[in-house]
């Protein structure tokens, strides 16, 4: 990798974009309003039916087609790019066409989150071009964080972890609904600066579903109950995942939540440059298996998280990509016991040439609330 | 258009569908996780980078793909649909395409807002057929709202409109920032049940940019202030926008709010079924150009609203197509004055057989904050 001398990070950034694009042959790289575009350009656009869109040539000056009304927002952004408006009556993807030029015998690779609408039209007015996935070219720039993002990831997961601490201290649970239960760690959250707060709380029989959606059931005395939850500060996310119980547990909840916080100490301890992504997956469902609950772990054990709460790398069986010193990801067992309960803990993780770090210190101790 | 015997509204839309494909000679729909999916299912799906996929054929059992950790979510969707899950290290792709079957000379539609990455992965496992654009296929369904929609808008509308009333009798809006007096209006419309709260809090100058992303300018004597939020409940949106100023305003912006005004009520006026929506963009249009300021009107006079913020029907130059009774959007023109000021005024609309009805009743007289 070449690192010019420029201290405009986003200028860097494209430029180390374009020379990937050129050593795997590709002509232009296309991004719609996503993490993507503000990681090369800082431009936060806005997604919706009307089209933004970052033409990256494998060599030259980038363009962007805005609405005219959006315009003001690329803000910064403007230095690096060309910009292209268009007006409500206008086409958006004639003006595309135009800006993107001739395609016959092109590679043309296009940002995961583009939306299918917008391809299908470019598509109709570029005729013989070859389209293909932008996110191994931009993988290998956005899957590495610096030391910038990975203290704005550090400081993000402190404030949220003084969150939890608040939490744990406060009121009882019971007889709070799932909703008024997120609500409350929420607000904690955000009073800390956090924004985009999102959350799932997930209470008795519920937490056996790892995506439950939060609703109206009562907490009860003897439930187990999963918070995930996080937000953003300054574009970097949390994610973190506490598991407590209301009133005594069983002995099966003990045990399982033991077996989860050791397949999640396992997992960072596997942490080292080098070492394949799948192989911390492996890790956790070796343990979790060899404990009888090999079935009810149910999902990967972790992925990556930095402008997005989900990125690449992600750590699951057939990733054999290795480990760099920078990645940051989530290590997140979880056992799910249908018609009973479940247990996740989480911690974002970085890898250090010395091995993982976690940027979450709330406690894992099992917590037990009212 | 046929309309079963049937109580069940998810089975109908689905068979509604499934004529309209027929009609067009299309042999399958693809829908990922949006509004189209709830539409038609009830199934909440969660975007993210694992794939939901509804398959629907022109005939016969629609099929459903998702992740096995998200099953638990499809509830009672799954009496419409079988079902097929895919674990976190299975291909999804490779379990849709199987799923979809043989596509030689076939007709595929695609939901606009599936991301291209997922299409990019099907096309590349399935030969040979021919892939468009679902949205004109699903917008008959959903642009034409019935009676229980329409109720559901009416009561979103209205408890959004309160919040408005009581904030608009509350503190001074001088010295808080755009975000604070954002929050202190979201507060106003969650504290009513509503939910996804979202806004747009445009200051002075920062009002001049249709779409500004709220910030920390301090609101100070002699500011336009415009608001433009809503939330869902219920599954439906409201959006409104109100403008507002602070201290004494000067002699032109009460001539631009009373052209402003002026402009949303002929819009309102000119709704008739039948009508072609690009009429009412030309109604506004033509007021504004007539007063002077045409160049400042920088978007289209409104979109449809529904289970999305914006959806179909567009009120747009070029859009010919219709008014029909049961169509519900936004009525909202606006004036921009560059390092001045904007101010917008927005309700939601019903098209009747007796033409426009409002369903946001917050006041359109010029309020004065302190």
């Amino acid at each position: 990798m070449t690192v010019s001398a420029s201290t405009d990070f986003h200028a860097d950034r494209i430029a180390r974009l374009q020379q990937e694009l050129r050593e795997r042959g590709v002509d232009l790289a296309l991004f719609g309003p996503s993490a993507d575009l503000f990681y090369l350009t800082g431009f936060d656009a806005h997604l919706s039916e009307r089209l933004n869109l970052l033409v990256v040539p494998a060599e030259g000056e980038p363009a962007l087609v805005v609405p005219t009304l959006e315009a003001p927002l690329v803000g910064d952004a403007r230095r690096l790019v060309s910009i292209h408006t268009w007006a409500d009556h206008e086409d958006p993807a004639a003006l595309a066409a135009t800006v993107i030029g001739d395609v016959a015998g092109k590679q043309l690779a296009v940002g995961n989150q583009l939306w299918t609408a917008f391809l299908l039209r470019l598509q109709s007015k570029l005729d013989g071009g070859a389209w293909v996935e932008a996110a191994p070219i931009i993988r290998p720039l956005r899957m590495v964080k610096d030391e910038t993002e990975i203290d704005a990831l550090a400081e993000v997961s402190r404030l949220t972890d003084e969150a939890w601490e608040e939490f744990i201290e406060g009121p009882a649970l019971s007889g709070l609904t799932e909703v008024q239960a997120m609500k409350r760690l929420a607000d904690l959250t955000e009073k800390r600066g956090i924004s985009s707060v999102w959350g799932i709380c997930a209470t008795g029989p519920n937490a056996a579903s790892p995506h439950h959606h939060t609703g109206d059931r009562v907490i009860q005395q003897g439930d187990a109950v999963i918070f995930d939850w996080g937000g953003k500060l300054n574009g970097y996310n949390s994610d973190v995942t506490r598991t407590v119980h209301v009133g005594p547990p069983s002995e099966e909840f003990r045990k399982v939540y033991q077996i989860v916080r050791d397949a999640n100490q396992a997992t960072l301890d596997a942490v080292k440059p080098g070492v394949p992504l799948q192989e911390l997956d492996r890790t956790a469902r070796k343990l979790i298996t060899d404990a009888g609950y090999g079935e009810a772990f149910l999902h990967r054990v972790g992925h990556g998280l930095g402008l997005e709460v989900h990125e690449e790398p992600y750590l699951v069986e057939g990733n054999d990509l290795p480990l760099e010193a920078g990645m940051t990801f989530s290590d997140e067992p979880g056992i799910y016991l249908e018609g009973k309960f479940g247990v996740r803990i989480e911690d974002t993780v970085v890898c250090t040439e010395e091995g993982g770090v976690r940027l979450n210190h709330a406690t894992r101790d099992l917590v037990f609330m009212d």
